[in-house]
């Protein structure tokens, strides 16, 4: 049994290229006690993955050189030593980019293929969808009238949280590169506006979509549209900062926003967050959000990928904005 | 009876100069009905003076060109056509950088200058003490045993944050230029310690005085110092937005946090505030701060430089760190 596995080799400068990995096929391990024998079918791509590839104190350990690249995954339980995981189970875990993974069970959590497509675990019931649902609700604290500003808006979380906004009913501009992408958000997900960053001068479009200013901005990607949406705030904004994806293949500083003083200015507030806070949580969003799918008011869009082997040049795809909703890697060709 | 004005004679870029500033001599206007005439004795000098110079939103209007320096003052009224205030009624208000100010009664307070100096209601009674004590209790939220850091901590606000996250029982750290400053924070205010920027490295020192990490930073300075402290946040942190003195004068654009993700690594907070919004709680404000005074919990220094003449180069004070507590200006040059 020939594991698949891509490794962390060097630590990127900029975008990762093919040199920051090793593609390696080895065997599998036997299990020890209390572990399982997972083969992976889905793995999850994430714009975090390239500041896991990072040394340095964040928000979680740094891959090491070396290691499996992490990732979160689903995939079957083929063999078990542990009381709580059968064969034939499935799980979602942080498997790792690799067809096989033995691993302890923590972490490890069953999901129910019957419910919804295995791959959907990766996306609005997975991270994605609980990013976008604590963010936005606990921290965004979006009201009804509201203007809520979304910016990766085609993508996990950003076409998560702007339907989650609309059916707290605020008006939802979403932010995004591309006709298409653009087109998508306003006639597939209903947002009320989209603003095209790659064509647009997104500081007057905000101006002309948010006439009474913003009010909520979830943030996924930092750089010139956080200064842009920072001048169309309105008194008591308040920002989500979800990540910066603009600025995670900087190769000099990170930009920070210049235009922070509007923060004074509107007595508004700029806030971090990180989805492991709310695990305790997950399930009771998982079901709230799985009733709005059922009820056809949250639509999940999975972008996938097949052949682990493409798995560096996919990851590329997030970076250079090329999916539409949650980007997984199918680990089968087929 | 000859008036003494300060005028804004065109917009600075940068530091402001003298030719920014038209000195003029004039006669005191007849009062209107429900106005009524001021002999100031004490003007404010504050660093948001230097923002309202400039044009563009902002969270009050700009100053126009041709008219008086808008400042916080006190007096004596000298003349009255309002039912509400009567000839030698002392009173707070912002009438400008002028020694005779005819103006309506809106924004008039009285004071009594049984119970404090004349210029400590531009100080820990006035503005500055107002924006530190609801600066630093409402959006702060500093609780006992807490790590507060505090930046301009030798000014006029810096130096009752400081001293109220004491009263409230937190470990306090000043950031302030040069030895003098830093020795009277830990020696005369009580400050767990000081740290000089313009010979100390800030990040290092920050380490050295904050072993746990900062729970609340109040910033008055901003650029390189946020970015240093933001390196230091712990989890949950709160960094209030007070005012960025180091950047006012740029005559390029802001620099923005460049460690601002360390708000989503820390899931931290960053909020604006603006002092105005606490009206209708001066008054209690007040009364708690002159209670601590009087019990000697906290200490009030202002800084006097006297005759109005001397304005433009005293204000400039402010941006060279050359004040220590409130800086005000006298009227009258004896």
């Amino acid at each position: 049994m020939k594991n698949k596995q891509f490794l962390l080799a060097a630590r990127p400068v900029g975008l990762p290229t093919r040199q920051n990995w090793d593609y390696v096929e080895t065997e599998v391990a036997e299990l020890a006690d209390n572990q399982v024998l997972i083969q992976v079918e889905y793995i999850s791509l994430d714009p975090a993955m390239r500041g896991w590839m990072n040394d340095g104190k964040s928000y979680i350990e740094p891959v090491q050189i070396g290691a499996v690249m992490r990732a979160g995954t689903v995939g079957k339980v083929l063999k078990s030593t542990s009381s709580e995981f059968s064969e034939g189970d499935y799980v979602y875990g942080h498997c790792g980019v690799q067809k096989y993974a033995v691993v302890g069970i923590e972490g490890l959590h069953k999901i129910d293929p019957s419910l919804a497509p295995l791959e959907r675990y990766l996306g609005v019931l997975g991270m994605p969808g609980m990013t976008a649902y604590f963010g936005l609700l606990d921290t965004g604290l979006p009201k009804a009238g509201e203007t809520v500003v979304v910016s990766g808006a085609a993508g996990a979380v950003g076409s998560i949280v702007g339907q989650i906004a609309k059916i707290k009913g605020c008006r939802v501009v979403g932010i995004a590169g591309g006709a298409d992408k653009c087109a998508y958000l306003v006639n597939e997900l209903g947002f009320d506006a989209a603003i095209d960053y790659k064509s647009e001068d997104v500081q007057k479009a905000l101006r002309a979509a948010c006439p009474k200013g913003v009010d909520v901005y979830f943030d996924n990607v930092g750089g010139d549209i956080l200064d842009n949406v920072l001048t169309q705030i309105r008194m008591k904004a308040r920002i989500v900062i979800c990540g910066a994806i603009s600025q995670y293949n900087n190769t000099t500083a990170v930009k920070g926003p210049s235009n922070y003083l509007s923060l004074l200015v509107n007595r508004a507030r700029m806030e971090g967050i990180v989805v492991f806070d709310n695990v305790a949580n997950y399930s009771k969003a998982a079901t709230e959000m799985a009733g709005w799918i059922a009820e056809g008011k949250l639509i999940a869009k999975e972008h996938v990928v097949k052949g682990i082997e493409h798995f560096p040049e996919t990851l590329l795809m997030l970076f250079n904005g090329e999916n539409m909703g949650k980007l997984v890697l199918k680990v089968e060709a087929d």
